[in-house]
């Protein structure tokens, strides 16, 4: 394992928090979700920065990945309207890698999406 | 952020208008969108070309992406004919990220997609 | 457009037809795709292997992809069995764009996938 | 086919065996999977590790491909509780290509996601 395992600039372009939710929260909460692999030996400091269709962006945001953990961190956490067009960037001072997913819950059939992030650099 | 974000081509192979739907629009209207972030400093202008099965290509149509902002661009905008195979080229100005989704309601239980556009240079 | 779009090499990993199918054919019949986008001036042809987990790869089947056009190919067109799993590697003479959908419709409920597919060179 | 066909170093971040399933296993048992396609003449022998949020990784778990063949391989196999968080990482002494499906039956309505593995070198 000599080469570091992912990178270090990451973009989700189609970001979307249903505003409705059918069944129990967490699980069935409606959500967005960014799953972060760390597989290095040092922690990973993440700077999160949220741009919408019609208002300068927002953040950094602040995430942290411990050494040898992974992360799914959810959208929701952070002050990000929902029902809301917007797109993420992600920016680690350590390779990572990111994975996109979305649970929607608003119909009480669940819809659910997944893709491996753009990696930017 | 020395380097830009984003590429200047993308493709998205899998096109398709699903010609029915259910529940309340535009929400849960059967869509297809492309997902732009333009994090640069430029205003970025898209040229879109539509590929289809047996015909010659259309447009391209032109789509704005302002500096610093995402756009959720819904593919039914186009005079794209519904329940058709097509194909889109995208093709900016400025590197953009471009994320694929699509929301098919033709039954009531939703189904979505995504994923990253294939980044074509 | 100077430089060709897409690669000549694609590989779809995940294959798998569902064996049964809920509402009207063709739009609503399980099935697997592989969206192929020609946007060149030549005509592409495709050979499409089909690999087993327990058996020889069989092809390849030849495809054919007219320039300037996308082609939306189901795999149940080959002869590959239903509730199998398969791999699908497909090699072009011209650089094309492949995106791989699967729609299940075992139950009412639709479900549907899609990731751009592996450029494998 | 002068190249290899694939990498030696593949991600799936998002890793999640849902807990809960409805329908007849093993079909409609909610499932994730790894889709490895091994193109080439030698068997590929894989070691996949197993990253958690809050504890050690786990592994390498050995896994056989054999030359010219597809495994489907369910991580429901390995020691990974369900409803938990997880990343895994799938390292290979041969070129392969890793794609992530899983299969969500908490509820009636099936919901499946897929996305090509991040392909880390």
């Amino acid at each position: 394992m000599a080469e570091p395992i992912g990178r270090t600039r990451w973009v989700i372009a189609d970001g979307y928090i249903p505003g409705r939710s059918h069944g129990p929260a967490p699980q069935m909460e409606s959500h967005e979700t960014m799953s972060v692999l760390n597989a290095g030996e040092a922690d990973a400091q993440l700077a999160v920065s949220i741009f919408f269709s019609d208002q300068e962006p927002i953040g950094p945001f602040g995430v942290t990945v411990p050494a040898r953990r992974t992360r799914h961190f959810r959208f929701n956490e952070l002050p990000i309207p929902h029902d809301t067009d917007y797109s993420a960037l992600i920016e680690s001072d350590q390779p990572v890698v990111v994975q996109h997913t979305r649970l929607d819950s608003r119909q009480e059939a669940l819809a659910l999406v997944t893709t491996i992030a753009y990696s930017a650099g």
